[in-house]
């Protein structure tokens, strides 16, 4: 039997080539591998997106079309929407009463984020409840698997002190202990060589045009101490070659020998940057176009996915209660 | 149009005279002037029993039938188990995430509980979104109208405060300012003379039969000043001549009399009460007898119930999402 994984991607906003190099690519591979669930976790996004929250709508359903053009297979993976699958705020409940108040206080991710994003109030009692929920979220489906960043692994590390907890309260091995599937961070910086995110607003959408990709490439800083053309660049430290890197990995020892050389400027060398990017992205934008008209097939999957998220996740809770004796 | 009424009681254990006195004589009375809302809440009481749930199954039914048995009619309020509605926790989940953590750290009861109950860990994460919960409880039936107790009025206040907020954050007037009807405290205490409390196993319970009340009867403390028969008795400190105000005020001259005057002896005194108190449950009790044999038609009551508040939640939800434009 295959292992089970749990990911999910928060709606806040378009994704990005970030989330594509991060997050996306993985799933794809990762489908064919394992049973995969994929949520849209609306209820996460709303912890820290409640003074906006009509972001997570408009999100929701435009990520997915993401999803489904770069390459998940609704046939392969589960596709669901947090908040439309009840099951995850029972266990939430239930995980709640369990867990100390300490182990939450005390988590690095959570300190740190209060400390970092300073443009919303994320003192609320919902936010300190994060990775409870992404307890629940794993928990629920008995996922053996979950694929997250190194910054991610103490929520994972939590996800499994709250599993072990549950187990030992209740004398019942009902939950597995999962296990990280470490995914690479990706190498990708925004247009300004901060990370990508919609914050910097530096980023590529996957759904940006091929007008709007070429224009926003063309503000990508390159390498200052070229200043004048006839001036050399140093390729290894210019934001627009670690993008040929991934995207035009061909192409890499001749524009390092362009720019080194001073034998090409940086406009013309990221415009055929441009080209070459959309070169790739151009088949899944095709498949985005059809989607986007039919927005029906796309709430049927979810529907579907809705179903099957169910009946998984109410096993689940039917042992949980056993276990429990309610 | 009648005005709305949300309470509820902790299914952690079985009914007592307490219960009565505090709670279920006032529910009996509020069904006929406004539409009520009666609802288990095991969410609640799994915050603090998380140790012991099983607790909560058996409780919940049997509580249901002391509301049957002492007079609550389904066919004027609605009955039903807070987890079985699922709208609860979508509503307390959008609630957690606009609630400031300070609010609920500073809140007086929080503090005392957990200052005050040593028998089980309330550190955690579940039990200190208990107001939040109350108020999501509260919030989804519109209610105007909350019955409690005067410890229970910073929970209230807090309610309040959560509702405002929502109002004010989403521009929308969706939640009315829920008002206290301020319950009398009950002056019935335990058979030892502190708070009767299942806890202090000092109760007597709505289910317990005529020989348990007997013999519990008997075991109640008296004037400790009276050590002979022959010594009188100071009936205003004594806490069985409380009960006869309660139970039996039509006998309260004669009783007074008894005992200042030394006529009748502490164990006759109790015997005469014991019987006194069966004459005014007993026909409860045949009710209730008669429901315990029916736990189908209990199951109806509550399945009907569960609808009802569905649907008056569902119409809830859809004006907070509405509001929030998700």
């Amino acid at each position: 039997m295959k292992k089970r994984i749990l990911s999910g991607m928060r709606p806040t906003g378009k994704l990005h080539l970030g989330h594509l190099a991060g997050t996306l690519d993985n799933w794809v591979k990762l489908q064919d591998e394992y049973e995969c669930f994929f949520m849209v976790a609306d209820w996460h996004a709303l912890m820290s997106e409640y003074e906006v929250p009509s972001v997570l709508v408009e999100s929701g359903l435009d990520n997915v079309i993401d999803w489904l053009s770069f390459g998940i297979d609704p046939k392969k993976a589960t596709i669901f929407v947090q908040s439309e699958v009840s099951t995850h705020l029972d266990l939430y409940m239930i995980l709640s009463c369990i867990t100390p108040l300490g182990w939450l206080e005390r988590c690095p991710t959570y300190k740190e984020q209060l400390r970092e994003i300073k443009s919303r109030d994320l003192h609320t009692y919902g936010f300190l409840g994060y990775p409870v929920l992404q307890a629940a979220d794993i928990l629920i489906y008995k996922a053996q698997k979950v694929p997250v960043g190194e910054d991610q692994l103490p929520h994972l590390e939590l996800t499994r002190e709250i599993a072990r907890r549950f187990n030992s309260l209740y004398k019942k091995e009902v939950f597995p202990d999962p296990e990280a599937i470490l995914t690479k961070t990706s190498r990708l910086l925004g247009l300004d060589g901060r990370k990508m995110s919609k914050s910097y607003d530096n980023a590529i959408n996957l759904s940006d045009s091929e007008e709007v990709i070429k224009k926003k490439i063309q503000t990508m800083f390159t390498d200052p101490k070229r200043v004048k053309l006839s001036d050399v660049g140093h390729p290894d430290t210019c934001n627009v070659y670690s993008y040929y890197l991934i995207y035009q990995p061909q192409a890499k020892e001749d524009v390092h020998d362009w720019c080194s050389k001073a034998k090409v400027g940086c406009t013309d060398c990221k415009r055929r940057l441009a080209l070459g990017l959309w070169d790739k992205l151009a088949p899944f934008k095709a498949k985005r176009k059809e989607l986007e008209q039919d927005k029906n097939q796309i709430k049927k999957i979810l529907a579907e996915g809705r179903e099957k998220a169910l009946e998984a996740t109410s096993k689940t809770m039917h042992e949980v209660k056993q276990a429990m004796g309610i």
